[in-house]
């Protein structure tokens, strides 16, 4: 912490701004504990007010991680939306979420920056219980429409209840354009008509995390280049209200012209086709347009829909110019703008191994192809993309999609590989049913980012693939834990299987020795060893425990087995890389002399893997005892560590409970 | 099928044709077996061929029963397109897919049209496995543009692998209107950029079920509207080209003018917005005009969007004017119009007592709202909507934004009612678990059609909610057999409960007798019996098997406790409504006597109740054996009983195989 007290001169990083000796000298920041002192300022002091807030960012950010390019973004806009609108009684709901540091800045919780994304402390979404300015969590994109509509119906009802109500409460939806390419943002512009005092910022920083694809892209960055046109249309509609419908050549057609265009006029954007007042574009960085902006919505009979351009990064150079890379960071220095790892290390790591094996073999198989929902980087799909770039399909933030994209392409015979994080496949899951398991296509699922995932909380961990995959009739699952059986895994999968199959892996990285354990103890030498590895326990001799996992957390079931065997309690140790079907396992189990079965599932309990083979044991009367390690609700953030700590996985813990069974 | 036969003659039900005295004396129709058949035909002849095929659909479906009136919509743009593309070579999609009747008829499966949607028989949706003429399988809503998208990647993918390919593949999205209140469509739309031979044709009959609601809704109605418009751009497309830019008052403004009216004529609609050609609109129903729209779609280099207008039910004057009652029917009669029940009574079903049930509550609380995705029919929500109009969301078919939607106005006070079919739900997985259950809010979800669904087949049976929706924290699921157990789970969801609560239940209605039955044989007095019902056996003495059931299956489950009492078996019955949290019952099931516990449930067993109730039992050593009855699969199509039989859901056989235990 010290680093950040010493006066640090960036100029060479940022033309914008210098950090200033330290916090305390943060004149008007200082002083800001809520909206309603935020109102006190003068609208020319919130220029100087949204330099402070940068440098309050990056002096925590730098420290704790998180998102800094879309806080850094979006600095000037939450500054105006809390200076024109007032929260909590208007609503301010935030797309996706992690560009609400500003909006937590300013509404009572700077003091608490220290502890952002640690376990116990502020979240780095929205939250209802942090703060009754969060009106509505978020986390997955291209929700905030959808809620605010029911926020404004809600407000519409009141009034009616309420009559003598005097004020208008406003709702306004901040999204980013990377929200536009989900298809959730639809349905609810399909139903928006007439919903009073609400209003919607398309914060268009031509990003989501990766640069936005697809048409809707282009529609926006069309919108974007016609400043001109809209000024000329402003102008151009007082002369036409004058045009006499009078004779001769030209002005013989005109009549029909200024019909013509006075309609495309009222309703140049598809935003406006659907009933929105269009205002903008705006610079996002000028706080005056942008007070000047928000109050002629206020006055607007329709829905608004306000168009501001922003830049990810803002104000901090290296973030400006690489801005997937500073889009979540881990700690950084800000002199040089090196980044701590945020734990998924671009070469050593599952992502990693994922993005080079896919290369590999698409080179040998033409017919494979790559898909990703707007998350390249983060599934480390660049390389493919750069060889393969005929075979590689960036959707935008549209799981759904990509999931029915993939079995069009299965049915013609290609070998589509959906990279994707297990969180986000949880919007696949009626196409995985009904378009994919049901036609029994052969579509790959890379599902990365499962089980906890730390720093971003509840929203993000990937705990309930097992359990929403494991019911689905026709398709396999692997959870490997080394990048060999991932690669395995993978091959047998594209080559050999004709049917829907899922590899789920975590952030981070393979434990090289621990896998190398595993390896040279396996006692399953019958096969590739694809299926499972089976590690009897040190004196070959009857064992008491059987100790059952898989995937990442086999390592910490591993030090169970290890600790049992080292303290005279023999046990066996049974990892699965195929967790289903599980069924080849059953006679494994039940022949083992273990009397005690222990499982030790990093996912939910209730309908994943364990629960399906105790069921299983319990129908065929199988008498050993059971005993399950795993998720029972929602976790909140931390680092992985602390979160095995808090879901109980601690070997030391786990082999005190056992030995008293 | 006597009926069939006979001559009838409708005319004052149809002013459009006349069924003929036989199959045997359709001209064309009988010498058509395969879409190359119909090419021999002049165009011409396709006029009458459409007749003869509107014939052979009244005559089938009203002995059938099945879709009737998208398939009396759809006839001439079938025909069309089966004369113009080349399938199987080109690829014709259908969204949703129940409007593939006439499809069906041109691709050699006519014959089998006396066993469509029977067990075994002819499907009512596109289907793989069905015909190399069903490029891609179909039920759910807005998938088809997705899987047509790629398709027609595949064929680009082809291309570049095999340059020497002569002929162009074509690739034919046809998509209703109301599939475009789904978000797919727009994820879809989004990544047809550059699509080479890809065709989406607007079936628009201003109908999805219901009739379409919502702002896009607006804008097809616009678009429907403008055909004048469409004939003035064109003219005025070439006037404008040779407008000089020159001189004086008015004609001062025109270069300005004619390149906003230039921008504007080629991008008028959204589709040409996002690089679509767009053609239309084009009447449905005349022959000649279809065949040049399609010829010209195949000249033009992006992809192109074809508006084509149709009348859902046209040629039958009941199906024209009562569109939502005509559009899925059981058998009728011809002459009258008259229908039989689809086996979902308007008055006596589970959905008729929910429509009066919410209107009784929302009379008493205000803050009752009641959502559908484009179901107010078949959730029985007319009369809510009638009076209570303000507090009724007709969202489209947009469960996604239901769900989110439903968020908004619980954390505003409202108690919304989303009432959705249990397949339509799966769509709603991720913002259940996202948006709902993590920020536990007070969702009441009214969940139709679960279980094994009848004619409809794999893609609408209700079998994996229980599965999806029991490993989701903080939500409560109610399972009633009976009208007044969904009434009081109803109350208690409105009124008691603070956090997200599922009430699912079938097609059709309570088995009064069965559910009178119960209620006076339940031994389980105490509280209000909302959570379960529990009779002992007959002679009041210990057990030998606990059956346990909930939902409509247990009346098959009561019939083998009968059974087993009747032989002088003592069985006790356990029929549960809660069932998750299910905990409540493991007391009582460890508590009983019972040596067998017999689970029968209509549900996909993996994930469910069953398998988490007998995984508990394992966890705690209760030496109790178990049986499990239950779903294991996809399940095909076929009635109700006959379903029954093939899941192993008869009394008789269950009887059997647990006395063997």
């Amino acid at each position: 912490m010290q680093e950040s007290k010493r006066k640090v001169k960036f100029s060479d990083f940022s033309k914008h701004f210098e950090l200033s000796e330290s916090l305390q000298y943060s004149k008007y920041l200082n002083n800001i504990n809520s909206p309603q002192d935020l109102k006190k300022l003068k609208s020319s002091e919130l220029i100087l007010l949204s330099e402070e807030i940068r440098e309050f960012l990056m002096r925590n950010i730098s420290q704790t991680g998180g998102h800094l390019g879309s806080n850094l973004g979006i600095v000037e806009l939450t500054v105006a939306l809390h200076y024109i609108f007032n929260s909590p009684f208007d609503k301010i709901i935030w797309d996706v979420g992690h560009q609400s540091y500003v909006h937590k800045i300013l509404t009572g919780r700077k003091d608490r920056f220290g502890e952002l994304r640690k376990l116990g402390g502020l979240s780095g979404f929205p939250k209802i219980g942090e703060s009754v300015h969060d009106a509505f969590g978020a986390g997955h994109s291209s929700t905030a429409l959808s809620a605010a509509i029911g926020i404004a119906k809600a407000n519409m009802l009141d009034r009616r209840d309420m009559p003598d109500i005097s004020d208008d409460k406003y709702t306004i939806a901040v999204v980013g354009d990377g929200s536009f390419t989900g298809g959730l943002v639809y349905e609810a512009l399909n139903n928006s008509k007439n919903c009073k005092n609400l209003i919607v910022i398309l914060n268009d920083n031509e990003m989501s995390i990766s640069r936005n694809v697809g048409t809707m892209a282009d529609y926006l960055a069309n919108i974007r280049t016609t400043k001109k046109y809209y000024k000329l249309r402003h102008k151009t509609k007082n002369v036409l209200s004058s045009v006499p419908f009078i004779g001769k050549s030209l002005v013989k057609i005109s009549q029909r012209v200024v019909r013509l265009l006075r309609r495309s006029l009222y309703n140049a954007t598809f935003f406006e086709q659907v009933g929105f007042d269009f205002l903008g574009p705006v610079d996002g960085h000028d706080i005056n347009k942008l007070l000047a902006v928000l109050n002629e919505a206020k006055t607007r009979e329709n829905p608004v829909f306000i168009h501001v351009k922003t830049q990810k990064g803002k104000g901090y150079e290296k973030a400006e110019q690489s801005s997937a890379e500073y889009h979540s960071v881990g700690r950084f220095d800000i002199k040089t703008g090196i980044l701590q790892s945020d734990g998924n290390n671009k070469i050593n790591s599952f992502s990693a191994n994922f993005g080079s094996k896919i290369c590999e073999s698409a080179k040998k198989n033409k017919k494979i192809c790559a898909i990703t929902a707007a998350m390249t980087e983060g599934t480390e799909l660049c390389r493919f993309r750069k060889e393969y770039g005929d075979r590689f399909f960036d959707v935008g933030i549209a799981e759904e999609h990509a999931a029915v994209f993939a079995a069009g392409l299965a049915v013609s015979g290609y070998i589509p590989v959906f990279a994707v994080y297990s969180t986000f496949l949880q919007r696949s899951y009626d196409y995985i049913v009904h378009d994919i398991a049901l036609q029994n296509l052969h579509v790959v699922f890379c599902v990365d980012r499962t089980g906890l995932i730390g720093e971003d909380g509840a929203t993000h961990h990937g705990i309930f693939d097992v359990a929403f995959l494991n019911h689905i009739p026709n398709i396999t699952v692997f959870s490997p834990s080394s990048y060999d059986e991932f690669n395995k895994s993978f091959d047998f999968a594209v080559n050999q299987l004709n049917s829907p199959v899922f590899i789920r892996y975590p952030k981070g990285g393979e434990d090289k020795d621990f896998n190398k354990k595993l390896f040279d103890l396996n006692n399953h030498n019958t096969g590739n060893n694809l299926d499972y590895i089976y590690i009897k326990n040190k004196k070959n001799s009857e064992s008491k425990f059987l100790i059952v996992s898989y995937g990442r957390i086999s390592k910490i079931a591993f030090e169970v087995y290890s600790k049992l065997n080292n303290n005279n309690i023999n046990a066996d140790f049974l990892k699965l890389n195929k967790i289903k079907p599980t069924d080849y396992i059953f006679p494994e189990i039940k022949s083992s002399k273990a009397e005690n079965i222990i499982f030790i599932e990093e996912s939910i309990e209730c309908g994943g893997i364990s629960e399906y083979v105790s069921s299983y044991l319990k129908k065929v009367n199988c008498n050993k005892k059971i005993k399950i390690f795993a998720i029972d609700n929602f976790i909140e953030q931390g680092t992985t560590e602390q979160l095995f700590e808090l879901c109980g996985f601690n070997p030391e813990k786990i082999y005190k409970t056992i030995i008293e069974m």
